[in-house]
């Protein structure tokens, strides 16, 4: 597991690249927009912690990834100066594919079930090294760091609300803001139509659902599992879970549209709906790389 | 005119209650969003230093404003605990009076051209203070605090775009840019269609449009004109104008949400259209008030 220390040298790491996200004031709590990031989600901090502590990277980074940690690992690789290589699954947003391409990175599109395959034969094929989207040490690390803003910037912080799914950001985020200040309740988010984390923590064990069940929400980032490694930091940290409808998701989005100017994706916008149910707390914006065709219909519903 | 010694008290005085506003990285230029403010727009700063700034408070203060200086008022009275009443056009959107209100202000809702006269009956009423909404130095000095900022996170800045209308905006922040670091380009961005700053840098004397024509830009927030006061420092320090289109004030806002996951109102995206012409600078995204219905028909365009 990985400790306050690791997320204070990845603070360290990062801080030249990313944008030192402020709270705002929301409602009775307050928002951590993440979604201000450069590649719009925070999946820039665990991307960016775990390829500058790569030792050998000179033969480049892969990712497997359909979303925003694509984007991140192509950003950070370029930022280095290493070369990246994105599998992305066929079912992937053309705007996506071309966004990451944008960065730089080489990517390949394959049928879904061959992408992990893929990956594992291009770090075999040219030594490169794989980065995990949250199963590792130093992602988890980079995470974090959204932990020890929250602490800083707000040092009676009550709650703090974040969205799960493979759990890299809140273990991160969970790491380090109970061993700064153990009486914070931290508090996971996930879509009632995905909330096997809920249930796990329900239970004692990790549950694992079917990923077509867990595909049936709007908060398309939000459909992984935890591996045994954040499943360990969720278990040890996380006190409650709020679940949320998709109407909750939907409401969400467009409040922060209304009364904190934010554009936030589904998935972003999940923490924000369960901090509204809990009537405080501060929220994790994950993410805003929403198609603006459904930003548009929430609208003007 | 003001000094960069009042803007950094201005600084003081309005740090507890101003979010810091970081710097986003936007294609070759930076974005600094005031949107992100509790009243949804870098109003608060200004109306937030004169009312700390009033010797006689306790009367109350009047503003009259339809838009982002009704909130901004607003908010700063019941912060400081002063009652505040706010004299609005009958043409205000039912919504922003509502959201006044909501903030505790006493709302009068009048006839467009009793609005300065009923403010003044007001004050002379009750004995309350007016809080213009640009042409006070207090007021200009808060703005200015922006400069600062931009300044401070950006000590290499060349170029800051900053929207115009009635002046009080760009007057501190070219104040503050221009006394700490005279190389800095000021450029001020405003509608073709209400370009009296432009018209007037250009003749080098204050031009004034008929208030109809100003009227026509979508920008709702930039169809006042400069006071002496404020033209004062415009022409000192302004470096330069550049003007954008009606389409060009969309596309701004579309890639706001797009690339920057920020809802800005037309006014708001003012400079951001004027940096894109630019092809550099760090862009003040002012204000993010906009109609739901405008922003869903522009992003599913």
């Amino acid at each position: 597991m990985i400790t306050l220390s690791d997320v204070r040298a990845a603070a360290t790491v990062i801080a030249p690249h990313v944008v030192r996200t402020p709270l705002l004031p929301f409602g009775r709590g307050w928002l951590k927009p993440e979604n201000l990031q450069p590649v719009g989600a925070f999946k820039l901090r665990g991307a960016l912690n775990a390829l500058a502590r790569l030792e050998n990277r000179a033969n480049g980074v892969v990712a497997y990834s359909s979303g925003n940690h694509a984007q991140a690992v192509a950003f950070a690789a370029r930022l280095h100066g290493v070369p990246a290589v994105i599998v992305m699954p066929d079912n992937t947003p053309p705007v996506k594919v071309e966004a990451t391409r944008a960065l730089g990175a080489e990517v390949h599109v394959v049928g879904i079930t061959e992408r992990v395959e893929r990956a594992q034969a291009l770090v075999a094929e040219r030594g490169a090294a794989l980065i995990p989207p949250f199963d590792h040490p130093d992602v988890i690390a980079g995470q974090g760091t959204i932990g020890l803003e929250i602490v800083e910037d707000l040092p009676d912080v009550g709650v703090v609300v974040v969205p799960m799914s493979g759990g890299g950001l809140i273990s991160g985020v969970a790491t380090a803001v109970k061993s700064l200040r153990p009486d914070v309740r931290v508090v996971g988010a996930e879509p009632a139509l995905a909330a096997d984390i809920a249930e796990s923590l329900a239970r004692g064990e990790l549950v694992r659902w079917d990923p077509f069940r867990r595909a049936e929400t709007v908060a398309d980032a939000l459909r992984d599992e935890p591996s045994e490694l954040t499943w360990s930091h969720i278990s040890k940290y996380v006190d409650d879970v709020v679940t949320v409808s998709e109407d909750e998701i939907h409401r969400a989005m467009t409040d922060l549209v209304r009364r904190a100017r934010l554009v936030a994706e589904p998935s972003g916008a999940v923490a924000v709906a369960a901090a509204a149910k809990l009537g405080e707390g501060v929220a994790v914006v994950s993410g805003g790389n929403v198609d603006p065709a459904l930003l548009a219909r929430l609208l003007a519903a």
